[in-house]
């Protein structure tokens, strides 16, 4: 009676039919029928078996039927939702999900799973959803898995003539993440974001199941964050009193975050990118404001920390430290790209200071690195660097440093020789600022340094094992999308991150290999969903096109 | 006492030092001093002298004062409001600004000086601010110049504690554009944008002194106009029964826009880019989703209109005459870009057509012109055709028919050596949809065609005469920014477009020849009254760049 499809035998269909299962990113294994389900007024989804479930996991089953309610997507279809009423006419109601921990798995909170060290986070769920009527169950090792399952549970469902319904039933999904590391990096320096366009973002990346978000909180433009102990920085470095993330927006956001399945990473970049705290502390910072930039930075204003100092060493430690305590995450980022050598050799107070302590460069540069990162590590967190600090020098960092390669994908290899773990986070696929043209100022023609413009083909394509071995290939920890602000703030935010970030999303989670001719259907269902929720996601194709997949493809 | 500076001086000074007098587009003549002045409690603008003023008149005066309460802009200078405390708390009060015409000019509605024929509507207006608390003035020889004087007075204000203020007064002003057509055009076809979003569009350019809304309103994909008499062919042609603008809906966008002195030319473009027709009417259209597309058309779907056939040149004369109707503009496009020849090779018809009256194919499209062209000339209207209608075809035009550039700004010079009226138009500075990627499915490297993005500076430094004699410039209307919707919609129609098309908006009223250093800090200064006006015009560089005029230069 119903056709068992494979995902494989199921993409290939998507190719030639109409879209169906546009689940978001692409369960694992997943079997579906033919047949249809509605859901029935009294729909509801019941915590079965969970003695004392934790809050945030009530929370998620009220947000996910408030979805389930106000969602109202009509499939992408030629005559919409009309095209399926004959086969909704005859569909059973379902009147409830029935939600419930494997035997033995701890009912922990949502947030608590979610910020476990990165590898030990449990993610799989199994959901069937029958044809007939009957329940459907949703079951998971942990509660993270439950909110896994409920987002995807979330997407089955269209709105036609006043029914909700959901198509290729009966399904069955066993879903678990190809990688444990799937995050989207915002930079809230160069411009500015308010809350709630943080959490509006965070419900996004839940929707497609992110884990992590990276939070360039900071950077040489402006210092957002109120930091206890040293709220100097941002009373004198952000871009104004009301640009400020408070402790209690820390608190807010990490919460928010985290019960939707979110571990938030905050980045201090050290020791470069660190201009705006001169404004508190001009002792600490080298070159600040020294002009021309260009000669000083790689972009305006220039300022780094002053890392041969032992006083601006400990100012750096303590600074850290007290930024570790706002965040639970295991991760915390430290920086070390692009330092510029010059503004260190141009630097009076550096050059006493090398030759005071006999150091060279490199040598200072190391034992900053070492102090910086002992005081992450003694807060029980893993630090995480830019590549430079793996490939362009001399420091020593802990086996358990991971590394993001940004420059460039040829780059992974190089890093993983060294035996590093690593984050997909190259420019020449992720970097989702590329495209708009150069921002500096009294240059007509400039371009941006990274063009073209990286569509969601070219990420989604990406192969995170090029040239790698299969040992080499374990220290891939999953990837990212990057959001760089020079031209972007609240205005783009959402329609210059979605849809695109969706296809890292996928490629992390279900794996690489995936086809952007099958996925195109899928991703429209995606994008016009996410414009449902309030996300300003934008279109990909013409309307014509996205009802009629494959049709505008280049070939068709 | 008060330092009057030229407007050359002004824009030196601008490079220097904070930012001021960030009228956009820049006035042809200003002189300004250096006090500050600020708006009283009970401001007012008073209508003086001008009998039975037209409503829109009154509107326009309403819906300034309006902006004025509302702005509440900050100035971006480092200490924002703050740096101008001292200056503002000398400041004398301003309570009134007076609006008249100048003797014997008509006091006809602003939407009748908007909608008369390019060349001949009078947008110049005097604009005077005291520093002494005097009235300020405001004359103009028409309705539709008050409306200009309006919009540069609205945008003198800025707001710091309590306070709303102009700085560099005294302030005179004598405006008028340099081009009589300064244009945008939006492609409602590609995909769907409400009302809302075209009137939100239309005040944005209204704010820079923008004077046409070209829409190019159907295409291929879809055929969102209702037109009395051909009314299936939106029903079945338009992407959903409220994708559709009513003729109400279109009555409602002309007096919106006539009433912000901007004039609504229709774009049906003819004979290609109809395949939607088909829905409706297949008799009419060759070729019709013909596979593989692109042997057929530049993109999907296939479908021309027969033009060769007698009964569809009528369907086609009709269908304009029915259009022109809606339309009060004596601009109306009958576009002729792109058609291709293939599709009538392969259609049975049109070679049965060709052969019964032996006409080759040029004849049969000079003939089709012709006819289309006489009704809408029958109609009082002036047709505009895109450029291959000059350059590729052969084909009767009348001399006042004016042509759009499109392909290449190379090819200017070709079709004013033909004797044309020309409005600027090229892809390679004014097209907004480049450098977002291909949107073509199955093409995972795919890249723009007009790769790639085109920045505000690229536009902006736009010579509208290059290579022309002072004769053939005569011949230059002005131009404009375009949105081709492949990959855009509601979601990211503001982020798009502003501020990029304000460049072409300052190119085209206020000359060629503008500075991009010296402009940037006003563009800035635009795009975020813009934001403050709910339109979401982007960053164009971080805030530390736009508090500092120049230090985020290149050179800098």
């Amino acid at each position: 009676m119903s056709k068992i499809l494979s995902t494989v035998l199921l993409l290939s269909t998507v190719l030639f039919s109409v879209p169906t299962g546009a689940v978001w990113p692409q369960p694992r294994n997943l079997q579906s029928g033919s047949s249809a389900v509605k859901l029935s007024n009294g729909f509801d989804i019941s915590l079965t078996g969970i003695h004392n479930p934790p809050s945030d996991l009530v929370d998620a089953v009220s947000r996910t039927k408030t979805l389930l309610k106000n969602d109202k997507l009509e499939r992408l279809v030629v005559g919409r939702g009309a095209a399926d009423s004959a086969l909704v006419s005859k569909a059973k109601s379902l009147s409830k999900l029935t939600v419930s921990l494997e035997k033995g798995a701890a009912a922990n909170s949502i947030t608590s799973e979610a910020q476990k060290p990165i590898g030990s986070r449990e993610e799989s769920y199994s959901l069937t959803v029958p044809s007939d009527g009957t329940p459907a169950t949703l079951t998971a090792n942990s509660t993270l898995g439950l909110l896994r399952g409920l987002t995807t549970f979330g997407q089955l469902w269209y709105e036609s003539g006043g029914s909700t319904y959901a198509l290729d039933v009966p399904i069955h999904i066993d879903d678990s993440p190809a990688f444990p590391y799937r995050g989207f990096m915002l930079d809230t320096a160069r411009n500015f974001f308010p809350v709630s366009d943080i959490k509006r973002t965070l419900d996004a990346m839940s929707w497609v199941k992110i884990n992590q978000f990276h939070w360039h909180v900071v950077d040489s433009q402006s210092f957002p964050l109120e930091v206890p102990g040293f709220t100097d920085i941002a009373s004198k470095g952000a871009y104004s009193s009301s640009m400020v993330y408070t402790p209690n927006d820390v608190k807010d956001i990490v919460a928010y975050a985290g019960a939707r399945g979110i571990d938030v990473m905050v980045e201090i970049d050290t020791p470069g990118h660190t201009s705006v705290i001169s404004k508190a502390h001009p002792e600490h910072i080298a070159c600040a404001e020294s002009t021309p930039w260009s000669q000083f930075a790689n972009e305006p204003p220039a300022g780094q920390l002053r890392l041969a100092s032992q006083a601006t060493t400990q100012f750096t430690a303590d600074l850290l430290t007290a930024v570790s305590k706002m965040f639970p995450s295991t991760l915390f980022s430290t920086g070390g790209d692009e330092i510029n050598v010059n503004c260190y050799t141009q630097d009076a107070e550096t050059q006493q200071d090398l030759s005071a302590s006999g150091q060279t460069f490199e040598q200072a540069l190391d034992a900053f690195t070492q102090a910086t990162h002992k005081v992450i590590e003694a807060q029980g967190k893993t630090p995480v660097v830019w590549e430079e600090m793996v490939l362009d020098h001399n420091v020593t960092l802990s086996n358990e440093t991971i590394a993001l390669v940004w420059i460039s994908s040829a780059n992974v290899k190089a890093v993983v020789d060294k035996g590093f773990r690593l984050i997909h986070a190259a420019s020449d696929f992720f970097y989702l600022d590329c495209g708009g043209g150069g921002w500096v100022g009294a240059n007509p023609n400039g371009n941006s340094w990274c063009d073209p413009f990286k569509t969601w083909q070219k990420s989604y394509s990406f192969d995170p094992f090029a040239n790698l071995t299969a040992e080499e290939s374990k220290l891939i920890l999953g990837g990212q999308h990057l959001l760089w602000t020079e031209q972007s703030g609240p205005s783009n935010l959402d329609s210059i991150v979605w849809p695109r970030a969706a296809s890292s999303a996928e490629l992390y989670w279900s794996g690489a290999g995936g086809d952007v001719s099958s996925a195109l259907p899928r991703l429209h269902d995606l994008s016009f969903r996410l414009q449902q929720r309030g996300v300003n996601s934008i279109h990909l194709q013409p309307l014509w096109c996205a009802l009629r997949p494959g049709v505008c493809d280049l070939t068709a």
